[in-house]
């Protein structure tokens, strides 16, 4: 089996490093920054932290080279899922691509460019160290699944479920994957640009009480919204939120490091998303499309 | 007539250095910004900008100072009107104190203090030049009127009224002055925090149409809460929203440069206090509400 992975930065690494032990897989890596792919080729891709391993791959910045792949799993920000998959295409003619992505709508911008597709969710979190080396911060489980409107075959989820778990990197194979989807994104839409606005970490939002009762505000129309689109949730996104405001109490999302460094941030993927289903479904989203117009604002005042 | 202005930064100023221009009116002024005080005193508090003038008054950092006074004009920021009247009230036991300052709540506090209040909305505007130097920024209005539950009589409203338009700050004297303060309270609420949390000017979080739609929201809410209270607005506050855009684009609103310098906002006096009436007369105020919580957030990220 041959597997392309699309954006090796943190998440994508944890992938890319995993399935590299597996002698039955041959991993690709396509990234843009130059010194991360050369130290990968020339030293492997090395993972620490919850565990130690190193990956043998081959790594490109240049997507002509990537060959023909069995899967394909996107990794990159949502908002170059477009530009990836233009220019990497060709490799999955054959083939099926996962989305391993934040947010809701990669699949649709994916889909757009290959022919099956799967939805997938992984909690699984990391970041860049150093060119070729990555810390491993979380360790966690994923789900994949079709995606409806062009579904990889069900066998096909199944083998690549089956890869990531003997990987190492523990994996569910689901006719739906949408509730789990659905799930982390309504956590990631209720408290990541709560962070980002406020500079303030996870738990932070959690303990004062007006921003706790805006993610209450937040999750509740998003759960809204999947269930008029007929999303059952893997959990309420509450609990998650609880959760994590107790084990990850200091984490700052990566939203709120990306306004920090004044970068574009994933809101369009998140409580964009939210805003647009929320339309097509006629679920009122005025606190989801408030916080998204606060965020694409502020992104606006950078450039 | 002696008259006692509260908090002698850019507004105060502005209502001190008018009112010492008439031979008829004493003036005093009480700030704790020791070198402020100390050149009004020695030079006179001298305003340059819209109109040039200087005014002789007493200025002292030191409440005990104050003379018995016939008037009191509150110009503190809001946070801090209730420390202020307390030290100052007993100058003002024959008196009837007027806040002119943003907002809704400061009425309630100076009446916590002293027994004859009025109700008051100024748009003149201005900024610290150097201590005992306010540039004078911005003419306008000034409606002043008894606040209801202590109220000061009518013709001590109208007392006060006629010298400070004689002195060249244009005064009306109204029986009901809430819809002149609501409707600026409403336009500060609404746009005030969008630029604060963005750190955009005016200009710009109107010229997005994202956020010119979060000002119409939020301007929703409090004329539904203005309304459920009997408040007959004076203008439609999205006619403010409009006309600054055009005539101020590149304002950054005072809120928005105490984000920028980390100081505390007047937030509770805008949207929070728009969410506590609404609360109080079962008007939901959800995006007042979660604006409020976040500029309070943002203000806990700093201690």
């Amino acid at each position: 089996m041959r597997v392309g992975v699309i954006g090796c930065g943190a998440v994508g690494s944890l992938f890319a490093a995993h399935l590299a032990q597996l002698d039955d897989v041959e991993v690709w890596a396509y990234d843009l920054h130059t010194e991360h792919v050369q130290a990968i080729n020339e030293h492997g891709l090395k993972l620490s932290g919850v565990g130690d391993l190193v990956g043998r791959l081959r790594a490109t910045t240049d997507a002509a080279k990537l060959p023909s792949c069995d899967f394909g799993i996107v990794a990159v920000k949502s908002m170059h899922t477009g530009t990836a998959m233009a220019a990497t295409a060709h490799a999955f003619e054959d083939g099926a691509v996962c989305s391993v992505q934040n947010g809701i709508g990669n699949e649709e911008l994916v889909a757009e460019h290959v022919g099956r597709v799967m939805r997938g969710t992984t909690f699984p979190a990391g970041h860049v160290i150093a060119p070729g080396h990555v810390g491993w911060d979380t360790a966690g489980d994923t789900w994949i699944g079709p995606f409806e409107p062009s579904p990889a075959r069900m066998d096909e989820v199944e083998e690549l479920a089956e890869a990531l778990t003997r990987s190492g990197m523990n994996t569910a194979a689901l006719e739906d994957a949408r509730g789990a989807q659905w799930t982390k994104a309504i956590f990631n839409a209720a408290t990541n640009p709560v962070g980002a606005l406020t500079g303030l970490a996870h738990g932070e939002i959690c303990d004062f009480e007006p921003t706790r009762r805006l993610i209450s505000g937040l999750t509740d129309e998003c759960k809204a919204v999947a269930a008029a689109l007929g999303i059952a949730l893997d959990h309420d996104p509450e609990e998650m939120v609880d959760h994590a405001a107790r084990v990850a109490h200091d984490h700052k999302a990566s939203m709120t490091q990306d306004v920090l460094a004044h970068r574009q941030t994933e809101i369009d993927f998140l409580n964009g998303a939210i805003v647009r289903h929320g339309e097509e479904s006629g679920v009122p989203t005025p606190l989801n499309r408030a916080i998204w117009a606060l965020v694409k604002a502020l992104e606006d005042s950078w450039t």
